[in-house]
């Protein structure tokens, strides 16, 4: 169930715990205490870390329910399973922010996504090295920012990011083809909060000019990657993937071209995976509940 | 976790009932007292039609259990919640008649992944109405009986089949590319019990020389559909489909050639998740939970 | 070789004729004789119709050939071969009128594409019975016309399409998810000159609300079909097709929304091919030179 | 056009040499002069290495035209264009010889493939270092070898898989998931005349165990490679790939399960195309007219 067509009073509870038996019952049951009603519910044990990975939307009838009331009585829970946990009000939009370099294609896909509601977010700045996007993003009435991006301004350029998530309490960050490497710093900070796009079907081409090297190898299919950022440069754990078949007379601009539009949907559905809490970490990998 | 690969002391509880609160806690205490383990548990609740349906797939360490008990001990569940259901031992391998005509291809590969143990099924029998198929099913050790289709001999046949159904306790029937449309009679007896590989992707090119009229059409990708069979022609509940590209230059015994890849993996897929209780009815539609 | 990334003093000719031997040695030496280069060339005989049909793209040494003297020249081959032909200078940029209302998504989706120079078209105008998409083409510096449709003005309209057709001497027009149906006059007067975006595979789910169709019948893909508008509605030639997966939670309102990533790619490869000159009718189907 | 449903007398000439004007005028009107028909004729010219490759299938109507008078009759162009050609009658069944291990499912789709006339192929011999296909092989009338491979015997081993392609005027060698890596020796030898399938997306997972690699990595889809084999291991000329999707439930023995799908379907691909001259070599990669 896509959350943009839920009106419901609901919520996401997301969690991650050692597996043991009684998990389900006992989250089961403390949503029946609650008078709660399950909307979808997915869950994974993965037999070789012995990790058991839960996501439930569930409705509450009681309207005085609150996602800090209700996280509050899953603690006993929490502590009784060793859960790493997140529960959400499915009404509050996650907060995100963008950041571009000079292609603006999923950037302009993107808005236009959140603009007609098929993203449930808000989005408080979009920030770029360059000024191409600032039109696109002011059109849509949100805040453009143009930090450029040299050595020495490196550290402040950092600061100035982590205020301004601060600030604007974002909830996560995307790359929507931003062509700068981020600091360990950053990384660090964001562990699982910054989605990638990467040109490539990794871990085939990474690095630089993906479309350059699939041209120079003769590959008969493009694709692209959607991942979590790491400090490991397009090796953090891969949310989707999908490609396009292409042909030997295509130059590597016109691989670029079809690219893109692997590129817009692959990153559009990570997007919408992650603000809907349907990505779990496991280890280098994620569980994806869809 | 494909049942193929799994060796344990396991069961899969199938049901679906009215929405309401409180099945899953129902059905996890249910679980948690007999010191049973969820392996795998999937659920969908139908906005539209107020239906539940649920697959559990859970182990037992107490090897005591079967199903036959534990089916009896779920009775009062089934009576409170008034479900449709059932429990098997994983263990347990579904018994599937396999039908075919002339073209052998699905059967074909059926039994390599039979052989292989990629299908974790018995067949008791291949039927068909050509003598074609003898040596390959035969060289598998598996009786082949060849039953002509004739207008005079069509109800002796319909109670050969079920005769023949019941002798061998058969679970499901395959129509492997069988080329005789099935009786009032037959269709009625088996419910969501005949799964049937129609060479389109229905709803186009229902009924005849799919190939041919996609060939006329001009369609740009060509596909096939595995679906139970009902007695409206092609009508049945869709349980898988693929597509694969195509262009102008091929002729139709081209569309053929390339439909038969098509064919073979979705019918192949259908067989598996119907042999692992992965799919539910949804009145005339599915719910396949893979 | 993708038309936007083409610089050269170069042509297109496209031709249809009877088949018979020496059709390729007279247009080679036609070209040989103007000191002119293939730069990409594809044929194709349809055995069945027995008609011969080639798209040449060719460069010229000669900077004073252009489209009009060349097409003079090489009218002793259209005759000797009764030959249905155009040649077109590729710099010169198809213009095209788009029709759209309510849903912009390939309105948007094709005017980004024009933006970045990746559809290498003009587009004079776009109209629409509806106001919905008068700020994005004026952003694009676009007119924008708002030509709502009533049964008693149907024939005014029909008259007022026709004449900007002719004063903006468009080449074809692009349905992007215009919601009306067109007359028998304005069919007929454009033939393989208009294109539609059809949001299911056709010939599945013709006519309205495919999406609550496919719903209905639950099919496991969805797609979309570019196709020539003729007077059977969904009936025309079928210019290129796609899928993508869904599954049985999803409502019609996420199947439209998986969907519109269908519909924009779709469409825009076809209105590229037929700007490059790449679609040739054969009867009730196309050959398309990718 | 699939050769096996072309009866025929025709052949097929398949062409490489520096882009240049006239080429495909001289060969036009060398048909011409021969009375032969186009019946199929792709053709591309490298903008980087200035490499024109072509490939025509033409019908002969003087049936004393045989591959050999015509390749005589060839010769002038291929030294006034440098070219490097073949020209065979499409009649004469390429001689393939078939490597496999144990795993047998690709040797299994090919010979029904080859069984059932669509794949225009011999088969003069199955080799394997293991004894496991021997049943699979015979029971098509087609000789088995067993050859163990030992370090100490690895030139021997060389020698009788040399002399065996001399003996059997062995046409292309196909590696159905041969384990074993060729010699440098062998591969010299046999330059563009040896099909590995690897059971990855190339040039991800190279080496060993590319589905232990995949689940390692967490990615969404998994793929398979058809390539020239060459020294360097799983680095030589790609002829297709083709991926599907997989999830994070699956573990290595599943994406195996599904892998063998698309490597049967991707190795009969590439082997239809070789066999059928369509691949042309460009450098490190293919030029393939499907």
């Amino acid at each position: 169930m896509n959350l943009a067509s839920c009106a419901d009073h609901s919520f996401i509870l997301t969690l991650a715990c050692p597996d043991t038996r009684g998990i389900v019952h006992a989250i089961s049951e403390w949503l029946v205490e609650r008078q709660c009603n399950i909307l979808e519910s997915a869950q994974y044990g993965d037999p070789n870390t012995g990790l058991f990975m839960m996501r439930i939307h569930f409705s509450a009838e009681d309207s005085s329910h609150d996602s800090e009331g209700l996280g509050r009585e899953f603690l006993p829970l929490v502590s009784r399973f060793d859960m790493d946990w997140s529960l959400r009000d499915s009404g509050k939009k996650p907060r995100v922010l963008i950041l571009v370099s000079n292609q603006d294609h999923c950037l302009h896909d993107l808005l236009y996504r959140y603009r007609i509601g098929e993203l449930n977010i808000e989005i408080p700045a979009v920030v770029s090295n360059h000024r191409t996007a600032r039109q696109l993003a002011e059109s849509h009435d949100i805040p453009f920012m143009h930090w450029p991006v040299t050595p020495e301004l490196i550290h402040n350029w950092d600061i100035k990011l982590l205020q301004l998530i601060e600030d604007e309490t974002v909830d996560f960050v995307v790359l929507a083809r931003y062509m700068q490497i981020l600091s360990k710093t950053i990384c660090d900070r964001l562990p699982a909060r910054i989605i990638n796009i990467h040109h490539s079907f990794l871990p085939g081409f990474a690095g630089a000019s993906p479309y350059a090297q699939a041209y120079k190898r003769g590959v008969k299919l493009i694709g692209a990657t959607a991942h979590y950022v790491t400090q490991e440069l397009d090796e953090g754990p891969i949310i989707e993937q999908d490609v396009l078949r292409v042909d030997h007379s295509m130059l590597p601009e016109e691989l670029a071209a079809i690219g893109r539009d692997i590129e817009k949907v692959v990153l559009a559905r990570a997007v919408r995976y992650h603000a809907e809490q349907r990505v779990v970490l496991n280890g280098k990998k994620t569980v994806v509940f869809r």
